[in-house]
């Protein structure tokens, strides 16, 4: 088993998968998998009776928006009868952020990897604040939801067509000259993303009020761009997986309750421990106590080598994160230690340019005992909130040492 | 004479200043002075005999535009004639990027000064490659001139009006969290001013293929905020300009034969010296040879804190401008040296957050013996072929001697 051979072979297919956002489909339609009866949700798998408050408050907004249940009363007991199935967003080629709930009706983000053929799936960013992702299910996060999917949702598809997709990677690697981690500084990307398609949203909108309304609601979330990068972000880890002998991180994701990752040569095994908690900056009026622990399909990126592991370039990130902008930068010059390559076409200009450490090895995780650093948006720990800050995290060492235990025992060394 | 108290005044008055783009006019209508048979340029005064090649071309390209003349043999036949006027964009509390060059049917931007009242001017940005502003005259560029005048400007004007106009002191401040050093890289802040005007576009707008047309005119020009910033960066100069005592430099502008500074407690009279050869990367097919020495009125950037002054928070620039980022970073630590203040509203996540340097100071870059450093645009030194690179350059030292002859002379020590 020549390791480094399969490594190499992961990491290069991660960074020449060329995402291009496509259009938008229904999920039922478009999301393998997808079912009448199911709910999608970040991370590895986990069953309601362990699910973490936000993930419980934006599984019953998700019914509510559904039409299956008029509140959270109705909710809980269609789940608690059993009426309702939970399955993991990768499951399902798809990842969603903080909660990261998809359910059937929802419209989402369609991103194909032009080079090696795989695609992936996002929900749409309702912004900061009240929302779904973050556990809030009140009328206002309904009607947002229902005016992204009936609105918003229909015109960005045929904004998309008829702009022949937009190259995710190069809108990366452009936001990452500009500021953004491409994870929670996202501000350039959304921009970019914002402005290429103005001009198309224009001219297939009915009418130049909707237009407005869109790209103002598009322009004015520094986050818009986040659901098609994950899912971006997702179809490169997707081409980095199943190499057979490789050790590198293809899945890291949390549903709030344990962080799980997936390792190329290791199938689609999770490898589980305890979500850790946020090292954060907490909006006023909220502390540590109110928060839930890690959650979010959103490290899709780090594994992918953006956000935490790209700090370096957004040190703008800190008054948001909490820290210094030398602590970002250090936080990606310690990343370097534990990944397996530079990236090809993302780089910081503060570091005279150089690639972003990508490709998480398990062994070099395990060997230095430094665990991958992520940043992350932190949800109240109770249903029907929402975010009460933002901070740094780590995955609990535990999982990339059980990972290179399993990985020992199915090479044979 | 306390020159401390009044270079304290003159810095936070130009710091103060709260620029608003509050819309456009004709400039035979709004700028101060300005008249049918009058030409505005960049720099100090400059005789035609004296002109550079590129302003020349412009001179050349407005007359042509403005009707007044077929081509260039008649249009120089009108200049040696006397039939034209050239006078100082600076003359008119307007500012013009390049050869600067304002005619009077010309649309040009409007900045008010909301602390102090003061307004300034700036023409349309036109994108890069064969433009007026580098000299360049064909039928491309003349028509162009057209749409901008005639088709945007007024759409502009209208979505300004109901935007209820553009906060650009604080535009300026997120861009420059985003890799923009506010002179020759502005993607961010020329994202974040189409995706502020877009909705608005989107409304007054005749028809959505118009709107379309000018939203992706502004998106894909990377610099069309550098304008209303520049107008922007007018106002604050002009609000520090006139502090009896004042030893702080207020204007820095280039024809492309001189350079020329004022200072805020010497009056209107201007110090001139040659103007610089810039150190540039020249796009393919071009060398030094090509080059015209420094141009145009941008350098009212660097003026009030931006531009050179902040490129230790804009390190992609070098890819553009030629060196490294430890240059980038050198280039503003540098600055602070021979500036009076750190800027209350514009900072450098890279430096920790610090001000910008700000309100450069005769006295210190005589002693340093230390020029100002800008970054600029480079144009062809022929009229009528446009840029041919991006680099950085130096004012002649002597130009701040003789303004401190003149200070001691004027004051008296």
């Amino acid at each position: 088993m020549d390791i480094e051979k399969a490594n190499l072979e992961a990491t290069t297919r991660m960074m020449e998968a060329r995402p291009v956002l496509v259009g938008l489909g229904r999920a039922l339609d478009v999301v393998p998998g997808m079912r009448e009866n199911l709910l999608l949700h970040a991370g590895p798998p986990v069953t309601w009776e362990r699910m973490a408050g936000p993930m419980r408050g934006a599984a019953i907004g998700a019914l509510i928006f559904e039409g299956k249940a008029k509140d959270e009363k109705e909710a809980e007991a269609l789940i608690k009868a059993g009426q309702i199935e939970f399955e993991p967003c990768h499951h399902h080629r798809a990842v969603g952020p903080m909660a990261g709930l998809l359910s059937p009706s929802m419209l989402v983000y369609i991103v194909e990897n032009k080079t090696h053929g795989n695609k992936a799936y996002s929900s749409l960013n309702e912004g900061r604040g009240k929302v779904l992702r973050m556990g809030a299910y009140s009328q206002e996060v309904i009607s947002r939801l229902g005016w992204m999917n009936e609105v918003m949702g229909p015109v960005l598809h045929e904004a998309l067509q008829m702009s022949e997709g937009l190259d995710l990677r190069t809108i990366i690697a452009k936001s990452l000259q500009m500021g953004d981690d491409g994870h929670n500084r996202m501000d350039a990307g959304s921009l970019i993303y914002t402005n290429a398609l103005a001009p198309f949203i224009v001219k297939v909108a009915k009418d130049s009020a909707t237009a407005a309304e869109i790209i103002r609601f598009l322009g004015e979330n520094a986050l818009s761009i986040l659901n098609p990068v994950m899912a971006a972000c997702k179809t490169m880890a997707d081409a980095g997986h199943g190499v057979e002998g490789s050790t590198i991180v293809t899945t890291m994701a949390r549903n709030g309750t344990d962080f799980g990752i997936r390792v190329s040569g290791l199938g689609d095994r999770w490898f589980t421990g305890p979500a850790g908690r946020v090292k954060a900056l907490y909006f006023p009026g909220f502390t540590e106590e109110d928060a839930n622990p890690d959650i979010g399909d959103s490290t899709i990126t780090e594994t992918t080598g953006i956000g935490g592991f790209a700090m370096a370039g957004a040190p703008a990130i800190v008054t948001f994160i909490s820290g210094t902008p030398k602590d970002a930068i250090n936080t990606t010059l310690q990343m370097y230690e534990i990944t397996y390559t530079e990236h090809k076409y993302f780089s910081i200009p503060q570091l005279d340019f150089r690639g972003t450490p990508t490709g998480i090895d398990i062994r070099k995780v395990v060997e230095k005992g430094m665990p991958p650093r992520v940043n992350t948006g932190v949800a109240h720990k109770d249903p029907g909130i929402g975010q009460v800050g933002a901070g740094v995290v780590s995955p609990p060492m535990s999982i990339f040492e059980d990972a290179l235990v399993a990985y020992a025992e199915q090479y044979g060394f």
